[in-house]
């Protein structure tokens, strides 16, 4: 049995977008890999699972000789269930997922296939990171990322993670020689101002296209939206409990019992 | 103009559920309701918003004379913003999703659709609340969880909430008489087990059902899973900032940029 991590790899965009490529080259680096990814784009489908449906797996062709990979009909939270339970024979040591093509930094964390992978390797107990580069297109250039990717990787397995933390990293779309460091932060907060673009169909129908801009409500220097806008990589520690713990003790003033 | 509140409701069911006909019935007894609901089930798909796809809305014959009803082609997060863009005339004073059919207690709330339009609705600064029941059925029993429904949404509207801050609330499925109150709680640790159910299609092919059983990890009282089992409806305070604020300290012992 070979003494490599198992890393097991997946992203959003799906099997055949550049940035899960340079992902899968990065991890062979460093230890075996096994791909379980979307065999579609699957952006902005958050932590969605398939429960009305059937989920497909193909085993493809790897571009890598170090890694296996599987093509697979679901969601990125169904592609990291599927891979632990059905498809890798032990634990994977690390998940991956990623590279995204666009930022899932600020708010964007709750709406990214890309974190909901990791987030879902997390609740499993596995260390997991979402890597996402802050260029859209599928032409992105994915060089400068690369030795901070493989940096970030090889220190989540050595030193683990915290329980129940995940790793959101964002990456600035600058060349190499511009990036100032790697900068663990916060997450900054921002929301979409929606534009909902109105057309008429053929029959003269309504439709719409969701669109909309980020606006950064958050100045604040320790914050994932500053350090990007500096040429920092971000690194926020993301959590799936929810709770604001800080306000049980007010919700606790209503008195909601007496009545 | 009306002097009550404007409420905005929505689910993951779906318009035609049971659940969010109770929740328009409560809601019409204390608010001027705008239903903007999925036109079929999204149960599971977490935070997704529809990107890839066009969105269409229809007016409906709404079931009470105190609410007005659109149907939406998209997932819940979509029908928020759809509601919160283009159909309410001014901001809604809460948005209330659900009653779910099912719990979205522990791990169950990143999951959920409910609790991702709630968050959406949050997220907008808008007070949030989303309401479920431990019952799976369409043929669920609301009637204990009315007056509780009504309470808890007349204190957010009369308190308002934290900033950033949702209410993810889970009522358990016993008659009126053996709800023993309401608690606030911590979202409990816990998992699915899942199994994948494999199956070959009539042309010999493998497919796979997703399927598992709920562990609770969390033998505490102050958790919504222990409430629900005994019998006390659970409000967890919920945020949509993940930043694990503990641990970057922890992520800062790395010294990431020495190299």
């Amino acid at each position: 049995m070979s003494k490599k991590p198992l890393i097991l790899v997946t992203n959003d965009d799906g099997i055949t977008a550049p940035g899960i490529r340079v992902l899968i080259e990065v991890m062979s680096s460093i230890g075996d890999v096994v791909v379980v990814a979307p065999n579609s784009p699957q952006s902005g489908m958050g932590h969605a699972i398939t429960l009305d449906s059937t989920l497909h797996i193909e085993r493809i062709n790897p571009t890598s000789e170090t890694a296996v990979e599987y093509s697979c009909s679901g969601t990125p939270a169904d592609c990291v269930k599927l891979g632990i339970r059905e498809i890798l024979d032990r634990r994977p040591d690390l998940c991956v997922s990623g590279i995204n093509h666009g930022s899932n930094a600020s708010i964007n964390v709750i709406y990214s296939g890309t974190m909901s992978a990791a987030l879902e390797a997390g609740i499993e107990g596995i260390p997991a990171i979402g890597f996402s580069l802050l260029d859209y297109k599928w032409s992105a250039n994915f060089d400068a990322a690369k030795p901070f990717v493989k940096t970030i990787a090889e220190n989540v397995l050595k030193n683990g993670l915290p329980k129940d933390v995940v790793l959101n990293v964002n990456i600035p779309n600058v060349e190499k020689n511009n990036i100032k460091g790697i900068k663990v932060c916060r997450q900054a907060k921002g929301n979409w101002e929606e534009v909902f673009d109105k057309r008429k169909n053929p029959q003269g129908k309504d439709y719409y296209w969701l669109s909309g801009k980020f606006v950064n409500l958050d100045n604040k220097e320790d914050t994932d939206e500053w350090a990007l806008e500096n040429n920092y990589i971000s690194i926020v520690p993301t959590l799936f409990d929810l709770t604001a713990h800080k306000h049980i003790e007010f919700l606790n003033t209503w008195n909601l019992n007496d009545e």
